[in-house]
């Protein structure tokens, strides 16, 4: 799994029946340190994730693991909503102090 | 699933028995900033996307998940027809603005 | 699916059973402008394809989605002989003018 | 698979049933030479790696093959803790050593 | 398939359940031209590799198509020992030779 930032949503009208109803957003990926690093995914979101937010999310046929994108073609999926992490002890990321200083 | 937009076709009449009537499109990839990137992928169509438009494919085993592509040796696939983005809040791409322009 | 140039072929004469009467070819990358890219792949040979020719090849589990790959360990297959593609209009690649010319 | 060593811990409360109770580790790759590398994944735990471990990881649908992460959406497992590795002959991480040292 | 060499092994006493029994093998990445490049992957040995050898492997869901990697989280398996490989007719590596000349 990596590590993103909701950064915004994708539309698109015209697809393959089978995505009907899927939440289409844009992933913007984040190094571990708390920068933003290159690279970006559109992904299907499981778990209600907001603007903002840092989240997890998984690629490849693991994407289709939840009752949402079962054998739908999607190859990448939010699955967590991230609260913390820390590097050698030391913490990285804390959700609520981050929507405060919106420096990630 | 990422962002690219139909650059061509492209005809191979040679092929495995299980492609005959897949429609092959040259994708480059684009940039959610709305720049093209590096990159380009050779993708089957799902939904009818015509030359200049911009679209989400999905790669590995999840390009095998639509009606058309089921058990063949396909690894890439067009599934929706992209009409807007946005990046925190501001609107990146429209798809009929877009058609006017043609700066993506 | 990637555009790629047999340039070679790899022999290995001790290998898992499964792989017995697997042709395997080296194929450069190239990109879509026709020039050729960094990178290459060792790929089953699902179509017959000659030394020099542009194939289209795809990756991961699709490479076991042909008759002859089915639950064999392998990850690139060859699955078209590519005649001609275009970008925005303009022929960037023939396969009959191309053997002429060999700039591909 | 690829080697790493365990930096942090990743929590996230909200995410999908099918999470609940795997331990998401941070993983940063390194290099077989034994110095650190770019790149970093977010890995279920199979094995109960702590930090500092160097561990060895698989991604994609192998990190659903334990028992733990079956039909989970899951695209990275720690399956080992490494105890030593050599190239051509030369010892180039020894576990025990390591932990003196803390030279990885 | 990718091209590599055996340059060590991996040893992990603390690992799944489900990976007893297989030899990791560390393996540097080779360039077609016979010259090393960048990059590396530990593979589980299906063919009884020997250090030094020039070895063809697979990844992903491949890796696990074999009788002693199904169903085990093993992401890259080793499958074939390489004899020899030309591109464009020129032989550029050849298994007894490259013994003496240990160039590869």
């Amino acid at each position: 799994m990596l590590l993103g930032k909701i950064v915004g949503t994708v539309v698109a009208t015209r697809k393959t029946e089978s995505l009907e109803g899927l939440k289409l957003l844009l992933v913007k990926n984040i190094d571990p340190k708390a920068k933003e690093s290159a690279g970006y995914v559109v992904a299907a979101d499981a778990v209600g994730a907001g603007m903002g937010e840092v989240v997890l999310y998984a690629t490849g046929s693991s994407a289709r693991q939840t009752e949402g994108t079962n054998n739908r073609p999607v190859d990448a999926i939010i699955m967590g909503v991230v609260d913390t992490w820390d590097i050698e002890g030391k913490t990285m990321f804390e959700k609520y102090q981050s929507v405060e200083t919106a420096d990630v």
